[in-house]
């Protein structure tokens, strides 16, 4: 009789219409039936990503599509600038380091955000920096960038602006081609409410002349390899076909919705969830300029264990809200308000934290929390 | 009202009872209720492997796992053998030019297997060839290797064997421990009758002493980082969980069943197509000392179009087999008689045949196919 409540940043909730296809037998990917749907979720992809740059499907997880971005744009000896405002962020470096990229390691104090001052420091100093690797929302740290800043500066020169939107994607504003972003990378069990198993990365005719530069050894994720299928709408290794199917469908619930007023709907839940944790007396763990829209990092007040915390309203209670990791390990709480989730979500996700924050002897008015989150929610 | 029968090697049909579990709410990966399907699909995954070594879940095609081999066995420089009896098989050779490996091909006559013979020969000649890819079931050409008796050759030597088993794995026999096979790497939508997403890699003791050494620039499929989140019972990347929670239980299916009777299994319908070829006065494209389990090809009459032959099955009666690949387009069609496929989808199969065959004015005595199938499946 437990609820199986995700307020996750990845996986997300998955909506019953969704689930329900990924129930379908599977049809075989070399049908014209299979290449109706690639069609248009490929015309899909590139509503959601602002693009009109082609949005290559991966089946892997993110990761591999942060990976095809590096392997695809560099050589061995090449530099970039890696900014790293936490786990993700880091993971960039991690990548160039594997492939012999050098990286110009741009270290954010946790809870902020790269401004783009510092970028254009860099980009002036050195002009053989060739990509700047960024993250749109860094999920460890509850932060979003200004890409839209950032882009401005890197557009004048002839460096590559790659962001790791995996998790941003449809949760917060990202206007790829309008802001002139050359890469963008994501995966599917965020925004886009699916399972994960599924990566996606669009590339400029900037970046894509990088692409045909590049000396990195690669193969399932050689984006020239992507290319040739994509222009003939398949993917050129099996693709995660059920995936794609479920991926078409979610791009029309977004279609349907709007970009503008699903951005807006989890901006609206983000200031509720924030409103809840200021009523709780509870600190948001990053800086008020770049807080997310994403997913929202609460401090765990002292005394309370912040492990404990998030294992008893998942183990007792269902509700699924992430722990922080690594240094942050015990000391946030992440409440994800991205993919599938409505205000009542939120709501029972606050209540659930005023429930056991009470019971581990935490001093607060009980509905505190949930009252100013509808407050917010009703204005 | 039409038939959604899929006959072709990958994907496969998959049972409804996995369908109903690919259509189920999703779970978070980092929880105490998904490690304990990790682990037991884990387990799982070595019943099926036949191994004791670890077998790594990636998430990506069946090609994902072979780069894998390929990118943390060898460094730059090395030299391998790759064995081409097929389009399969060339992928070996095409990962091996992308990371700079020196590969020896062997290139085997369409429709024959490679001999262990000429594997010794090559290995005594070149004392540095460090690893031998080779292909269980060669799908393109319909044929099964004999990898029992190339092992025996191999593991007198330093050198490594790596067996792509992504068709033949569940449908054709595969000793690895007992036969000493180093690498088996295998995919979801065979044998295991799944959706494509998941990939899989087993390592023996002597390979990942390669591994240890190996240069080649690696992230996403690190074996390294695969085995570390393993023996924590995880993974190292957000894997595909949907469809983790239905190999658990698909790999629950073959273990009720038993991995013998599985094959035998398969054996059996393979024998029931070729009963029902010849009866037609059809060719097997692959030589009989090395026809396959998995999958069966046979030659297209004289005067047919065979690319036209499995489109009308497909688009008119929905009953996919698949067609020849390169240069054996319209030669030969493939009926896979793998995964959830039992007898009287074979009879299904074979009437449709006839029924097209006849219709594009092939001479034959109409039911002869389906009754010696069924003779045979009867016998």
């Amino acid at each position: 009789m437990k609820r199986n409540l995700l307020l996750t940043p990845g996986p997300t909730q998955i909506p019953p219409q969704i689930c329900e296809v990924l129930g379908r037998p599977i049809i075989h990917h070399r049908t014209p039936q299979f290449q109706t749907i690639l069609k248009e979720a490929a015309e899909g992809l590139k509503y959601v990503f602002q693009t009109q740059n082609d949005v290559f499907i991966l089946t892997s997880s993110g990761t591999g599509a942060m990976e095809s971005a590096v392997c695809n744009l560099l050589s061995s000896g090449d530099k970039a600038v890696c900014v790293e405002a936490g786990k993700f962020g880091e993971r960039w470096t991690e990548l160039c380091k594997a492939y012999g990229i050098k990286a110009e390691v741009l270290k954010i104090p946790s809870g902020k955000a790269v401004k783009d001052t510092q970028i254009r420091e860099l980009l002036e100093k050195d002009k053989d920096i060739k990509v700047v690797f960024t993250t749109l929302t860094e999920t460890s740290t509850g932060v979003d960038t200004n890409i839209k800043a950032i882009a401005e500066v890197i557009k004048k020169t002839n460096a590559v602006l790659v962001v790791d939107a995996i998790s941003g994607l449809g949760a917060t504003e990202l206007k790829t081609d309008e802001w002139g972003v050359d890469v963008v990378v994501s995966g599917s069990q965020k925004g886009l409410m699916l399972p994960p198993g599924l990566a996606f990365i669009s590339v400029s005719k900037k970046a894509f002349a990088l692409v045909e530069q590049s000396k990195c050894p690669k193969y399932y994720f050689d984006l020239k390899k992507a290319k040739k299928a994509c222009d003939q709408t398949d993917t050129p290794f099996t693709p995660a076909i059920g995936i794609i199917i479920a991926l078409n469908e979610s791009l029309k619930l977004i279609k349907q919705m709007g970009l503008e007023k699903l951005i807006a709907h989890h901006a609206r839940l983000a200031k509720a969830n924030r409103a809840a944790a200021k009523a709780l007396g509870l600190k948001l763990f990053a800086d008020e300029s770049c807080i997310s829209n994403a997913v929202t990092a609460i401090c765990v007040p002292d005394g309370i264990e912040g492990e404990k915390l998030a294992k008893v309203m998942r183990d007792t209670h269902g509700i699924t809200m992430a722990g922080g990791q690594s240094e942050l390990k015990g000391k946030i709480i992440r409440i994800a308000q991205m993919g599938c989730v409505d205000e009542y979500d939120i709501l029972t996700g606050i209540s659930c934290l005023e429930k056991v924050l009470k019971e581990m002897g935490y001093k607060f008015e009980l509905g505190a929390g949930v009252a100013a989150a509808q407050k917010l929610l009703n204005s």
